[in-house]
């Protein structure tokens, strides 16, 4: 079997710059390559576990989220993977389902000493019942004042949503959210979206369809939605929901309705999704900055690894994004409410 | 700090009950649940590395795709992560982006016993460097008769996508390619679609695009339909694509061209991908078994580990699946062509 020796005298360096590449350090681009060619070559195995003795430090970082193949977790763990591969961590991916068996399963791992750190999306109380020494942070949740929230700024969101739809000419709104009803930073997207209805003295409707399963279809939407229109008239003209899917969702129930999107109801969903590979977006939106999101959360939990102080909440600007299903913004007369209708 | 002992007083049970939850092995929902319960609240930290020291397993996998943000990698990665779950192990997911420096770099994780095995999908000749000891199964490419590959039958959806195309009364076609040119399985569709085209007696052409960036902006894509296109008529009625993303992009262009989808020219790419959020398929596609796909790479992958005998090539049935852009087929003549067009 290879030793550290073989790799250095076959890659023509020192034995200490071998071990710096192994441990990840910074070394010519040059060295760095001739002692990852001599490792391949010689099959050399460091002992991790040895290693992992000394320094107790894996170099690992858990990612858990609900499932990869919804766009919004893919598109952060896309980022996510390759932010902390530029500082020498690896990921785990761990798929929760919102399973608390399955995530606390995963949170185990960093009390086997598998993980330096967690980056999470959960949707159970798992989390909390972690010791506070585990460098956790969290992305949308703000658990405990000991461990890091990263969010985007979830109130402005709402309120650029209805101000929005107001701006387009929309006089009657309707807020639609599904999911968990755990307290969670997302819930104040409807809270944002109050506000400025209240503020512009605007009429609205909240409807929460909650983990019901039929939404997925379309049903409950479909019958939420029909409720609300009397003799062939919508009781609303402007509709935000809490997720691009939900909107993506709503559109297909409104066209079944006989009901013309942008032209008789506008519709402004959350996430700021794009088609798939497209530039442009599913709906109009309000668009998180994922990269950005990714980059900040890594960034903090590597502090809490190396006992660096971190905030407790960051909080990251969104933006309205156009996709279709609003109208360009008209004038508005001198008490701000929009006219020219 | 918690031993192992004060786990079991602690849950009441053996601490050879302890033992087995730790590692995985099989005891009773009941004995899990008070196991895992008290190994959170003890904040009980299992040795993973003496662990690892004595048994050198990790239970953890590599994958290694191109990236995640990819729809087809990430459905396969979401049903790769509750394969692996289901059979206690973890996994790291490892984007390369196509890059031989990062493919070198989590491939030798696996030289530093971080790993049992690697998933991957690479596009690259690093990992035929890696010694021939290492389980390995290769999604979609075949490069050594020591490491299983697992693929769909690429070759017989090539054939039915020109099947098809005839069926439904296309009488000139066109394949088009994208991506890398290394010699992969995903070759096979090209060559598939030529002998079906010879079969018929049907007049085909084949294009490849390559690597070419422009291909992204449609840009190529739309200057090389333009070329076939005289006095307004199209040199092809029907084109095979693929993959799913190119065959959105060539439609993009031949909406551009003024050529209709599927009145003018029928259009089938390759995967079966969904459109978001939704059930039906993003275009008439070949689909290929992912799930399918996920599983018996990582059945085989196990096997590998185990040091049982593996497969040197798995290759999954494929299916027509219809996305709106052909059309059905019509009745054929004596000869077996289409007519009545």
């Amino acid at each position: 079997m290879a030793t550290i020796k073989d790799v250095a005298s076959d890659a023509g360096v020192a034995v200490g710059t071998v071990s710096k590449v192994l441990n990840g350090q910074h070394v010519s681009a040059e060295n760095k390559r001739k002692v990852e060619e001599s490792v391949l070559r010689l099959g050399y195995q460091m002992d991790h576990y040895a290693r992992g003795l000394k320094t107790r430090c894996t170099y690992t970082i858990a990612v858990i989220i609900p499932g990869i193949q919804n766009p919004f977790f893919s598109e952060l763990v896309y980022h996510m993977e390759q932010e902390l591969y530029r500082r020498g961590y690896k990921m785990y991916l761990c798929q929760s389902h919102q399973d608390p068996e399955k995530e606390a399963d995963y949170l185990r791992l960093v009390c086997q000493n598998k993980v330096d750190g967690i980056l999470g999306i959960t949707f159970n109380e798992t989390a909390a019942q972690l010791p506070d020494s585990i460098p956790m942070v969290m992305i949308d949740r703000h658990i405990s004042d000991k461990i890091c929230c990263v969010s985007s700024d979830n109130f402005q969101g709402g309120c650029l949503a209805a101000e929005r739809l107001i701006a387009g000419g929309s006089s009657s709104l309707l807020f639609i959210r599904s999911g968990s009803n755990l307290s969670s930073e997302t819930l104040k997207r409807g809270k944002g979206f109050e506000a400025m209805c209240r503020e512009k003295k605007v009429p609205y409707a909240m409807l929460d369809v909650g983990d019901d399963t039929d939404f997925f279809n379309g049903e409950a939407i479909y019958g939420c939605l029909k409720e609300r229109i009397h003799g062939g008239k919508p009781a609303f003209d402007g509709i935000y929901t809490s997720t691009d899917g939900l909107a993506l969702i709503v559109q297909e129930q409104l066209v079944r309705l006989g009901i013309r999107v942008p032209e008789d109801a506008q519709l402004i969903g959350h996430d700021g999704l794009r088609k798939m590979y497209k530039k442009e977006y599913l709906v109009s939106s309000i668009a998180q900055p994922i990269a950005e999101m990714a980059k900040v959360s890594v960034e903090q939990v590597i502090k809490r690894i190396h006992k660096e102080p971190t905030e407790e909440m960051v909080t990251l600007p969104v933006t309205f994004v156009e996709g279709g299903t609003t109208r360009p913004p008209v004038s508005t007369g001198e008490d701000g409410r929009p006219w020219g209708r």
